[in-house]
């Protein structure tokens, strides 16, 4: 099968092309490294060394002897997307290619408005593309569980049956995103949802919850392999954080009561729910959504998880949560359309948080203990951003 | 109060301002005349000729004595939106300027993505400034009845009240949008309800129906004062495009079996639902949507209502229905919050009717039979856009 993975030199997009690549698929990777810029602006880096895409590619060939092409370009250039669809001609396409961090959607207008025109615009481009080169085409679009927000009532996979005043329907279940990258994901599923509709195009959605892990059976083959591991303020997420804390010996950062939840899955899950995904498309005009996570977890409860694994002493401090959330709710979300197609989850263990810390260890000087602290705060229009290193102040400025 | 009428060039803009200002408000209008470029691009005209704003404004000091403020720019320039609000410190801003066509953002590419991005990153220019420069102005934007699409259970307004294995609460109602228009639309109102939770904005979302009617008590004072009266396949709506079919002894063109229903309203009643709006701001954070419609038709209802107004004869005919959509649907739509805050309603009767086929009689010389014709399919992912006049051949061009 051809799969194109946009976004593939990203944290998932790597890991799955490697992964689709070693399993005899003939891969494509496309990527305009927004994501590589996006660390120059604030100043940050992965805490794993990641070398540059050629090399990625050629040190697979090397280890591996499997070619992997590549195409370098925005999917907000309408001309590039249809030029790389008519040729490399996929069967699948994995589209990771979205700017997908909530407090960098936050930092400012700018950065709002960035987040939503390059999400919808590159989704869009790629959507009309589909429908012309080749409305076949199966288009695996990664989601977010963020979608859903926090309802007070179980979280369904996309649709929800409602009766209402006598009469029943099966609607798109309501969304309650909470921050403007989130809304740019929830506008993405909407116009993809209407394409499918009206061209006949097929879709999956892919609901991902939080992503922890770095090390995939490929990834871990030789060091030019590695994928990303972020632990910043603005790109890390919570686990990689805490773990990167644990090692250095600051407090674990739990924003507020540290009770809001959230559904996670191991980065081998990811590839695996994607490989499902592909293998079993759905009909054509066909939009389905799976929520993509493995178990639920409180922040206090990983930061509890990472004290009882760290062998060394670890404490936990509260700070004032930068977002406007709830930080205690109700959390349930069904989560079974993937386990029916085959997934056998890897849950988060000792084994886990143990390789987590250790990748954290093995790379303790390279931690920017500043870099750590969250800069970005939702009740503000415009946050601090660093332009020419960070400021030492420890101060936000203010906007208004 | 100090009242900005964003689009104020425009089909409902002009006539808005023209009432806020008889009714003793201070009035400013922008406009980037984005309405008047799509006419030129589409080689079509209002029916009623429309003077330039400049001398609309002037001949309204002239005869009513009051002077309306004039803002020249696109919202889609943050820097011009910021400036004109630090300049003009409204009260209260009444939101019309999107590009308001389905059939139009679903001509091509080009144009979806233009009016998701002239949509979206001009709501969200204006959120943030007036976060920054005043939080207590009250937005008022206009949305559509259109973002709710045609569920199979009653339409509520803005919210619903679900019940879901065993436990309740009170959500967004889930859309089902009809066209990239309809898709901006929705992306507007979650920006805007998460903009108000963030920052405590108030705003009031107004779910249009399809208005009709072309004369307001102001706007019938000169004829410069005269607001817009579209009937062309591009942004001409139902019931002016019947007017006008039947003064030109054309048959009425109903799209397939016409079973489509949608809420309407007088363009009267957008004037009066938009200053009780107006005149009751919701508190600070709070973001609320009333269902801005009087009555449902079907458009065979419509077609059969003109024939009966009509002294001529006049024909019926089905053509293939370019969008897809339901031709037959359950439709019951709440419309009581306005009521409630004291609309009472001008109801769609013969002598609108009359007034309405007045109007397209007076100024059937203008006429251009051609423009009528749908000419957008929403199965194309590029339908026939006239560049240097319209093609004669009455053929779309395929795009496959």
């Amino acid at each position: 099968m051809r799969i194109l993975v946009l976004g593939g030199d990203g944290y998932l997009g790597w890991p799955t092309a490697l992964h689709f690549s070693r399993a005899g698929h003939e891969v494509g990777v496309v990527d305009s490294f927004a994501r590589r810029q996006y660390d120059h602006e604030m100043g940050v880096d992965s805490l794993v060394p990641i070398v540059p895409l050629f090399r990625r590619v050629r040190t697979w060939e090397e280890v591996a002897g499997l070619t992997i092409d590549t195409f370098v370009g925005d999917l907000t250039d309408a001309e590039f997307v249809k030029k790389t669809l008519r040729e490399f001609r996929p069967h699948a396409i994995v589209h990771f290619a979205e700017q997908r961090s909530a407090p960098y959607s936050m930092i400012d207008q700018k950065h709002a408005v960035y987040t939503q025109v390059n999400n919808v615009v590159g989704t869009l481009n790629l959507l009309y593309s589909i429908a012309e080169v080749d409305p076949d085409i199966h288009l695996v679009k990664l989601g977010t569980m963020g979608e859903y927000g926090t309802p007070n009532i179980d979280i369904e996979e996309g649709f929800i049956e409602i009766t209402h005043r006598g009469r029943t329907d099966v609607l798109p279940y309501p969304k309650q995103p909470g921050s403007f990258y989130h809304l740019s994901k929830v506008h993405d599923s909407a116009n993809i949802m209407f394409a499918c509709k009206i061209w006949g195009l097929r879709s999956t959605d892919l609901n991902q919850g939080i992503v922890y892990g770095q090390e995939t059976p490929e990834a871990v083959l030789h060091p030019d392999l590695a994928t990303r591991f972020d632990y910043d303020g603005v790109f890390g997420t919570v686990l990689n954080r805490f773990c990167v804390q644990a090692v250095v010996g600051h407090p674990l950062t739990v924003y507020g009561s540290g009770g809001q939840t959230r559904g996670m899955l191991d980065i081998r899950d990811t590839l695996a729910c994607v490989e499902l995904a592909v293998g079993a498309p759905p009909a054509a005009g066909e939009y389905r959504v799976f929520n993509q996570f493995t178990e639920s977890f409180s922040v206090m409860q990983l930061a509890e998880m990472v004290v009882d694994a760290y062998p060394g002493r670890v404490d936990i401090s509260s700070v004032q949560d930068p977002r406007v959330e709830l930080e205690e709710h109700y959390y349930r979300a069904a989560h079974t359309k993937l386990l029916d197609l085959g997934l056998v989850p890897h849950l988060l263990d000792q084994g886990m948080l143990s390789s987590l810390l250790a990748v954290a260890d093995r790379h303790r000087d390279r931690v920017d203990p500043d870099a750590i602290r969250a800069t970005v705060e939702w009740k503000r229009t415009a946050s601090w951003l660093p332009t020419a290193g960070r400021r030492s102040d420890g101060l936000a400025r203010s906007s208004r």
